[in-house]
């Protein structure tokens, strides 16, 4: 069409679960059909940018302060589920079956890709289990080389607690398949992996 | 998540052929993984909004003059092919049985939405025809009541030709499935609506 629509069609494309055909239409649909949108969907996406920010506890999304979870005094806080990235975390919340809080580590070890400890967010979470507020780790990462290699560097170097009480950790398993993340599981298959956590060590 | 990105995937919900799970999935990665994109779409969201306009002559998509189609001296300029919007034109010229030109009307009469000829790109079209340049006119609308509605006044408020040369109406047909507009159909059908194309009065 014209260079300017080419390069939003090539920005869209690079979306996840878009492709050639989907991008030429959501870029004709804000410049054709409904113009108004495009201006609303722009002050959208830098409102976003702006405003949102990772939760200095767990890592999460948020706004000011705490995130939504951290700072709800209903969920369990001292029970944490460690995943490794913020979808991660929207589907154990669309599954409904848990009610304790997160860590996001963002990420998970991989010497291939280059990806070592310190680039990922285990500092803060040291920082919860020393302080004494975590009783039970449920580490919630992918049943893979590299979530096994995550979670065996993170028990290696768990500090003990202030308050000398022993963290309990867990491992979620029954029924993630294997070579898979948290990411493409179905509720049932979570709640179910949620229930046949195993000890970790 | 947080009111700003519950903002942003609510704009990204309104996108065709966006879902609530793949708004949610997108707006995750432009803020966790990809944020570096979030402001190159904007940028190009921007940049399209700003410099895409209508094509003087046939209301196609533009940036400075005349769109491409209407600057390309090797498509038949004589041989014009009316659609109702800009995606049409997008379906016609993806089939590649098509080496004329366009005038998009953005839109088909239509008396229960309000759709009167003033509000449609009639006018650019009759100035075309009058002006002696059309040899034909092939009329691609949506085989419907609408369309139907739309070819009918088109027809019959056609200037005469400044040269005196009648200009030869014809009306996409064979192949075309009732109901349905070029929009959704295939590359295939829309050859075989082009060659059994029929005179129209």
């Amino acid at each position: 069409m014209t260079p300017a629509f080419e390069k939003l069609q090539k920005q869209l494309r690079q979306l996840p679960g878009l492709g050639f055909r989907s991008a030429e239409r959501i870029a004709l649909h804000l410049l054709v059909e409904k113009p108004a949108r495009l201006p609303e969907l722009v002050e959208a996406l830098q409102a976003a940018a702006a405003t949102v920010r990772r939760c200095p506890r767990c890592g999460n999304l948020a706004e000011d302060g705490l995130c939504a979870i951290c700072a709800d005094e209903r969920r369990e806080q001292g029970v944490v589920c460690v995943v490794e990235h913020v979808p991660d975390l929207v589907a154990m919340e669309r599954s409904g079956a848990y009610r304790g809080v997160y860590h996001v580590l963002h990420g998970r070890l991989s010497p291939i890709q280059g990806v070592r400890p310190e680039d990922l967010n285990f500092e803060a979470l040291f920082s919860r289990v020393a302080d004494g507020g975590v009783r039970e780790l449920i580490l919630a990462l992918s049943n893979d080389v590299e979530g096994e290699a995550t979670c065996h560097y993170l028990t290696q170097h768990l500090p003990a607690p202030a308050n000398g009480v022993e963290v309990k950790t867990t491992r979620i398993g029954f029924g993630l398949p294997s070579g898979g993340g948290v990411l493409y599981a179905d509720s049932v298959t979570l709640k179910s992996a949620l229930d046949g956590r195993r000890h970790y060590e």
